[in-house]
């Protein structure tokens, strides 16, 4: 598990499908890595930004566009040449964003999902979405812990790479450079795990964050939270070290203590008392994590898993429990032997 | 592993050797669990600041400890009557503070270890010297995510306690109350070694912090310095679930992401540029993980294992490696699959 990817040819175009705040610093990556780019937007107010002013200013203002990246508002110019399209779709629309995507591709290009979480409909991972949606196209997942603003701005990252282990290596060899640093593997479950669980428990922390128990208690919450993790990951045969890695603890780490992370601030706000009216309230900034706690409790259940953190969460989000009850149930389990 | 501790029968009196503010906070929680208290403290000024005031003016200023708390500075009244002992020395100074102790003790009372780290003379873990310095004493250590000023504020805490599972039950019951929650483990060893080890890796990514590098380089990092504690704790036979728990990644992430840590604040000062010389001034508050990083390097070593982190923390800190040089080695991984 040493190889060197200096060998390894990099993808000569990547098609990046978003253009929100995450799907431009991926584009910024792959072009800072020396590829060609192309960023489909579906606004139209960010294609026309990214064409004529070199920057996306309504999700990732402030930050110059490098001329290999080519805005576009049409799928089939998107996809036209990519050896590979990096996939930046918010996990509850992905379903429909792959159909709308495939019907512009005529050949078994790998996807690689930039986005996190579960369907909730469906309580399937966005990589099982992908693998049903798109049979035949190989599949990936990209994720870690990072925030687009640190990434753009050139700010160290590390993230994992998940697809069949050529095609993994290849995209890590097509995104990689100095700053950001992709680590390859074949382990598609255990990623796409990890990145939409950390979301769910976030909020917890960040509730607890918001009601001032202080660090301690949200450390003691976050290894509560980790260990529900490692079970459900391996029931769902993902392995240990993806867990424990970038995409699994380190992506944890960042989202559940970091107040630049939307769903920590979620469950900050509610913390300190805003109600799930306002948290909700359209125009509110998307925390995927609302989304996910109740399709991971279902997965969970599913899968014979109890994860007490995750469904206290998904009670609290659905209105079913009170902030104090949910408090009593994060913190003070009965004394018993660990 | 359920197993309520509400009828087993708490210790009556408890001592407390050692009267900085862990060892204060510690006398405070057994107080408040209903237990009578000596706290011993080497200091004559902090003895009578106890005695004459209830409160410990120099380590814990500002918190009035409970009467059923009874301060001395004599060795033989601390130790008279108590069923069990909290021992709150320093690493590096606990064998001669378990020698000088042992001689005041007449029988077998359980001696649980309140200090983290590895005694730089020999590699040894904590409670390894204990069990060398005072055999026939049923050993103990108690470790977790916690922060003195946290635990005397009544902030809610939950740590491990790890001993023969009897009397790791009976410390549960005896200092357990509604903000203060024990969790017995019979995992001496696991325990002991996140206790140490998290402060060599709090220093890591203090080191990243203090550099300005961004929260998802200071969580790759975390993600790394897990893994580095799973390894050697596999090695020396600790539990996984002890690794992945309170005392374990709990308190690796508390430790590692708070400015409330000294070990987090020695290395981001020494980020920020500040020399060896300043940080290890006399009158500089202690950072443990100064004299344990080199003693982890060396018992993991004799173990078979590497450890990528701390010995590059160890190399920083005794001299060997200049700023910039550590930062390439802790970030920049070739690139492969992980």
């Amino acid at each position: 598990m040493t190889k060197n990817t200096d060998d390894i040819e990099p993808y000569g175009k990547i098609g990046v499908i978003g253009a929100g705040a995450w799907g431009t610093a991926l584009a910024l990556v792959a072009a800072r890595a020396g590829r060609q780019v192309t960023l489909w937007a579906r606004e139209p107010d960010v294609v026309e930004s990214i064409q004529t002013r070199r920057e996306n200013t309504r999700f990732l203002p402030g930050v110059t566009l490098e001329k290999r990246i080519v805005g576009t508002g049409d799928l089939a110019e998107a996809v036209r040449g990519a050896e590979a399209l990096l996939v930046a779709a918010p996990a509850q629309h992905l379903r429909a964003s792959l159909a709308a995507l495939k019907s512009h591709l005529d050949r078994a290009v790998p996807l690689v999902l930039c986005a996190k979480g579960i369907e909730q409909a469906t309580g399937k991972l966005v990589t099982e979405v992908l693998e049903e949606t798109a049979p035949g196209f190989p599949p990936g997942i990209l994720s870690g812990p990072s925030f687009a603003a640190d990434v753009a701005q050139g700010l160290p990252t590390a993230v994992t790479v998940a697809a069949p282990l050529d095609i993994a290596l290849r995209v890590q060899a097509s995104l990689g450079h100095l700053t950001f640093r992709p680590y390859a593997t074949d382990d598609i479950v255990g990623v796409a795990l990890g990145g939409a669980a950390k979301n769910v428990y976030a909020i917890a922390c960040g509730m607890v964050d918001g009601l001032g128990l202080g660090e301690s208690a949200r450390a003691a919450l976050l290894a509560r939270s980790f260990a529900e993790l490692v079970r459900l990951g391996e029931a769902l045969g993902a392995r240990s070290e993806t867990l424990t890695g970038l995409s699994g603890l380190g992506d944890l780490v960042l989202t559940a203590t970091s107040p630049s992370s939307r769903n920590f601030r979620y469950g900050r706000d509610m913390g300190r008392g805003a109600s799930l009216a306002d948290l909700n309230a359209p125009g509110r900034p998307l925390a995927e994590g609302v989304a996910t706690a109740p399709a991971l409790v279902i997965r969970a259940r599913r899968e014979g898993i109890e994860l007490p953190v995750a469904e206290t969460v998904a009670d609290l989000l659905l209105g079913r429990l009170p902030l104090d009850q949910a408090l009593v149930r994060l913190m003070s389990r009965p004394l018993k032997p660990e």
